[in-house]
C-alpha cells in the first residue's frame, strides 16, 4: 500500500524530547488533521518527513523509498512551512517557474488562475507580502504542485475569514477532482474539521488520539446544568474536562450518550471539534 | 456620556482611502467586535485612537478630550498591536514595570499571576519570544492595565486553541469583575461571537454594520436543498450569498424567518456569525 510511513521516529533538541517514537501511516488520498498545541512536535513531525530535520532514530518511507536524503522520494512529498524556502528577492512568477523545474506536475496555469482569484499580484517580490499574502502565495504553490502528499503547516496564517473559506472551498474542489493526501496542521481546529478525514493527536511528541474524524466526534459529548444535578449524572463517566460558572456546571464526556439516561433539566450538546481537542491537550 | 468618539474620520495613504468619513462610538463598558478584511481599515482606526497615526480630517476624543497629542486622554486608553513598542532587549518583568510608570492602574500582582498561567517566563526578554508567546505576552499587559478603554489589534495571532479559550475566558472574568470597554479586531470571527456585545463590520474603509451581536445574528439564516426548490424559496428574499455543490444549493439570507413558509424538503440552520460576515465582506 502506498503511503507515507514513521517507525519509531524519535528526536531530541539540547534536553527537550520533541518526538518519542513515533510509529503511524499516512495514507494515499486522504485527508489528515495533525493537531496539537504549540510545540507538541508538529513541525518537527513534517520536517522530518520532508528531510529538512534528520530524525535521532527510526525510519520514513514514502511509498517505501526512504524519505532521507533521497530526492526520489522527496519528489512525490511537497511541505508548505512557515519559514520561506525561497530566496526572498524573487518575484511570485518566478517562483511558480523555480517550482516547476523541481516537481514536474506543477500547474502553471491553475497558480495563475489561483493568484488572480486570491488577488496577489505575481509580479511582487516573496519579501514584500504581508503575513496574509505569504500565506496565501504558499498555498497557491502548494495547491498546484500535484505530489501525491502535500505537506501544510499553518496554511491560513494571518489570512482573513473569506480567504480562509476560499482556501478550504479550494481544497476540497482540488482533492474530489484529483485525489492527493493532504496532511494539516493547524491552530484553527473547529474550521478544518469539515475538511479532514482523519485525525491526529500529538501531545509532548506522543500520539493520543489517530482515527476518523466523525468516530471521534461521535463519542463525545457536554452536559450542563446545576452542578449537584451534573455531579450526579457525570458519575462514573469518562469526563476530560469540566467548566463552571456560577451555581451550573458543564461537564465534557467520552462514551456513548444513552439520551433517555438524560434528566430532562440536563442540557446536552455534542462536543465540538475544537472543544474536545482542548479537553484532552490540556496539561 | 463616557465615549470614545470618532467624528468625521478620514485617512489617506498614497492614492489608497484607509477610512472614509467615519464617525461612531465606543461607549463605556462594553466589549466591541471590530471586524472587517486584511486591509479594510481595522488598524488605520485604532492608531488614530490611539495617537500613533494622524487622521487627514475628523476627530477623536476620550471622554471628551481631544485624542491627538494629548496624554491626558492617551491614559485612558491601552493599544495592544502587532508591533511591538518595547525595546526587544527589555526583559518582560522589566517591561511590567515600565508599563506601571505610565499607567498607574497596571496590576502587577495579576499580571506576574497570567503569566504563571500561560507558563511564560518573564525573565525572558521580549525578542527571544515566539509568535504565540508575543501575543500571549501583549495580552497579559492589556488585561492589566485597568484603563478604561483596552483596544486589541489581533489579540490571538498564533495562540493555540488551549490559550485562545483561556483568554477569551480571562477576559469575560475581568470584565465581569470590574468593567470596561474592550474593542477587539480578530479574523477569528466564529470564536469571539461568544464573547463581544456590538458589532462594528468595517468594508473598505466605511462601517457597514454597527449593532448589538445577538440583533445581527437573529436576523440571519440559510436555507439549503434542491437547486430548484431553493431557488423558489429565495424569490423576493435578500439573499447575500450562495454556495453551489452539484445539483445542491445553499442561500444564505438576511430577514426574518417564517419556519410556516419553509417546506419540509429544504433544511433551515441558523447563520453563524463568521459566515455572516463573509457573506457580508465578500467583493
Amino acid at each position: 500500500m502506498n503511503s507515507i510511513a514513521l517507525k519509531g521516529i524519535s528526536k531530541q533538541f539540547g534536553d527537550t524530547i520533541a518526538l518519542k517514537d513515533i510509529s503511524l501511516y499516512f495514507e494515499e488520498n486522504k485527508i489528515y488533521g495533525l493537531l496539537g498545541r504549540n510545540g507538541a512536535g508538529k513541525s518537527t513531525m513534517l520536517n522530518i518527513i520532508a528531510n529538512r530535520l534528520f530524525a535521532d532514530s527510526g525510519e520514513v518511507t514514502v511509498n517505501g523509498l526512504a524519505a532521507a536524503e533521497n530526492d526520489q522520494a522527496q519528489q512525490l512529498i511537497y511541505l508548505m512551512s512557515e519559514q520561506t524556502l525561497y530566496p526572498e528577492s524573487m518575484k511570485i512568477q518566478e517562483v511558480f517557474k523555480w517550482t516547476k523545474n523541481f516537481y514536474p506536475n506543477f500547474d502553471l496555469a491553475y497558480a495563475q488562475n489561483l493568484a488572480a482569484k486570491f488577488g496577489l499580484d505575481t509580479k511582487k517580490k516573496v519579501r514584500s507580502l504581508s503575513t496574509g499574502y505569504g500565506s496565501i502565495f504558499k498555498i497557491i504553490v502548494a495547491l498546484s504542485v500535484n505530489t501525491p502528499y502535500v505537506l501544510l503547516d499553518e496554511p491560513v496564517l494571518g489570512l482573513d475569514a473569506n480567504h480562509r473559506d476560499m482556501f478550504y472551498k479550494l481544497l476540497i474542489e482540488k482533492y474530489s477532482k484529483s485525489p492527493s493526501t493532504f496532511i494539516i496542521s493547524t491552530h484553527l481546529i473547529e474550521e478544518v474539521s469539515s475538511v479532514i478525514e482523519d485525525i491526529i493527536i500529538i501531545k509532548n511528541g506522543t500520539i493520543i488520539k489517530n482515527e476518523s474524524c466523525e468516530s471521534l466526534l461521535s463519542k463525545g459529548y457536554t452536559v450542563s446544568g446545576k452542578a449537584s444535578q451534573v455531579d450526579a449524572f457525570i458519575e462514573g463517566k469518562e469526563v476530560i474536562g469540566i467548566d463552571r460558572l456560577g451555581g451550573l456546571k458543564t461537564a465534557h464526556i467520552i462514551g456513548d450518550l444513552d439520551r433517555c439516561q438524560v434528566p430532562d433539566s440536563l442540557e446536552v450538546t455534542k462536543l465540538d471539534l475544537q472543544k474536545l481537542f482542548i479537553q484532552l491537550t490540556n496539561s
